[in-house]
């Protein structure tokens, strides 16, 4: 069993929920303070934490606090790990297939979802 | 809220245990059996049986059955919803760089471990 399989378990798990993926998205775009972060959700301040410590723990992000606000943002290669180990499960043809389409396709269209 | 939600959600909560990722590890190598699957991991069938169930309502997993024998296998493009999730979250930097690294990556290493 890979050492990094405890950490698997954690990324996989927070990510297995649509409100803490939302939030991952929106730090996707840049750093927010908890206040922003649960404004666009209809969840209580407390429960956001808890999502966020969530992802905290999985490495996903992380918070610094500056005086009384704390800000999160994406962790460096957040999610590398996860994206590393679904890409070794597929077929080396598809693989190689999924790599050359990566590579040529222009992201444009899909940055502005 | 996008409308793949629900099908992320199990998604990612399926690959969020260390005995479902080895399952799907070998079946990345091919087609097997419940018994073949169950051969490495010190667990009783009925609880293999479970976890493939959840990696079958997943998506993950297709099952086919010839007789008396049920055999599993990856769906055709099992993981990519997770994939192309974790790619959109990257920054768009970061992201043309893994694609550049990835496309000029030699696979042969990774795909023996």
């Amino acid at each position: 069993m890979p050492k990094y399989s405890d950490g698997l378990d954690r990324m996989f798990h927070a990510l297995g929920d649509a409100s803490r993926r939302a939030m991952v998205e929106r730090l996707a775009r840049g750093p927010a303070s908890v206040s922003e972060l649960a404004r666009p959700f209809d969840m209580a301040l407390p429960s956001v934490v808890q999502h966020l410590g969530v992802l905290e723990a999985a490495g996903i992000v992380v918070s610094t606090k500056v005086g009384r606000v704390r800000t999160y943002q994406l962790a460096t290669d957040a999610l590398t790990p996860a994206a590393e180990w679904i890409s070794r499960q597929r077929l080396p043809a598809e693989r190689r297939l999924d790599r050359l389409g990566a590579f040529l396709d222009t992201p444009t269209d899909k940055e502005t979802t």
